[in-house]
């Protein structure tokens, strides 16, 4: 059904991307429900989206929509699926294994969308050749061995901010293609390398603008 | 310098006020660097920035470019804090330490930007009535008394999705204006309190969407 290929995609913003995660799990919602069609106008009120930008979001990749009908639920949902690259098992790398690498070990969400912790890397003694539900957990030393024989290509770097940028190096060196990190530094990776830094602050001073905009 | 008065603010997008967090730690960056005034375009290029989006997100908030100068840093800086509420300090409530609450505990983020998680509610016996770096842990049997007691308006949600509503519920009665939730699962507020969800799975999709896009 789209229109364009995808190897052609033109450059998009990775807004459009973050959204296309939102409208597969706003679809993945109405598909438990039973509800078969949707309009983008259905769609943005029953989600607080907006429909015009949804109409533009998902211009990008294709004519998803049918003229009197709308959206097929399931249909459009695997498409989106398709093109975020969740209609597949992504082994992941985890990099550091203390409280937020643990957190993030049992984070469900991830699992849910296709994404697998295959390997834990940490240094610390009392943890690395432990298994954590299955998983081992290994020293750094053999990251490059673990992540290759694994097909590793996606890390997430949950370590203190001092360490991140050497196992960063690392992983690159190791032939990972895309990071996750949440460190609170800035880490530098080469240009064919996809990061992507998560600063857990910022989605507090969203809120706190608000707050601080005026009374109640 | 503003032209207009906050109190009679637009509709800002919440990619803007995302974005002016993002400027302030460039001005940061910048200031700790001892650079004095810098322009749209300097700063977008250092900080891989769209300069025409940067004039265009201050704007909403009044002229701050000088002719011939371009921003002063530590001028504008401040202003961006205060436009952000972040010229004071937040006691946040933090509820469920777990891994995640740990992790969320001990982030270094949160401190810098003025956040001080004031009070950490959590029910397991093991942990309530206990002190974390001298912030007690407390059973939410008694949360609306310490929230007003500390005069918190903004709680970070951190419990597994099934308890997720019922102590948002709570948090709210308490008279709580701002939640971020990081469990799970979609949670209601009334209109009157801002909700933001955090998806960290999301953040992986951008990057599974860059890698399923073809070969390297």
């Amino acid at each position: 059904m789209p229109r364009r290929p995808t190897s052609r995609l033109p450059k998009i913003p990775e807004m459009t991307v973050r959204r296309l995660s939102v409208y597969t799990r706003c679809l993945l919602a109405l598909e438990e429900d039973g509800v078969k069609t949707v309009s983008s106008q259905e769609l943005a009120e029953r989600f607080n989206l907006n429909s015009a930008q949804v109409r533009k979001d998902l211009a990008y990749f294709g004519e998803f929509g049918v003229r009197g009908i709308g959206y097929y639920v399931s249909g459009l949902k695997a498409e989106l699926q398709r093109i975020l690259g969740l209609d597949r098992e992504w082994p992941v790398a985890l990099v550091g294994f203390g409280n937020l690498g643990s957190a993030l070990f049992h984070y469900r969400g991830f699992g849910r969308q296709g994404f697998r912790i295959a390997a834990i890397f940490d240094d610390d003694p009392a943890k690395a050749g432990r298994q954590v539900n299955g998983v081992p957990i290994v020293s750094t030393t053999h990251l490059a061995r673990e992540i290759k024989a694994r097909g590793i290509q996606i890390a997430i770097v949950a370590v203190p901010a001092e360490g991140a940028q050497a196992v960063t190096d690392q992983l690159v060196a190791a032939g990972i293609r895309a990071i996750l990190n949440f460190a609170p530094t800035r880490i530098r990776v080469g240009r064919d390398v996809r990061l992507k830094d998560v600063d857990l602050s910022i989605e507090l001073e969203t809120l706190s603008f608000y707050l601080a905009k005026g009374p109640r």
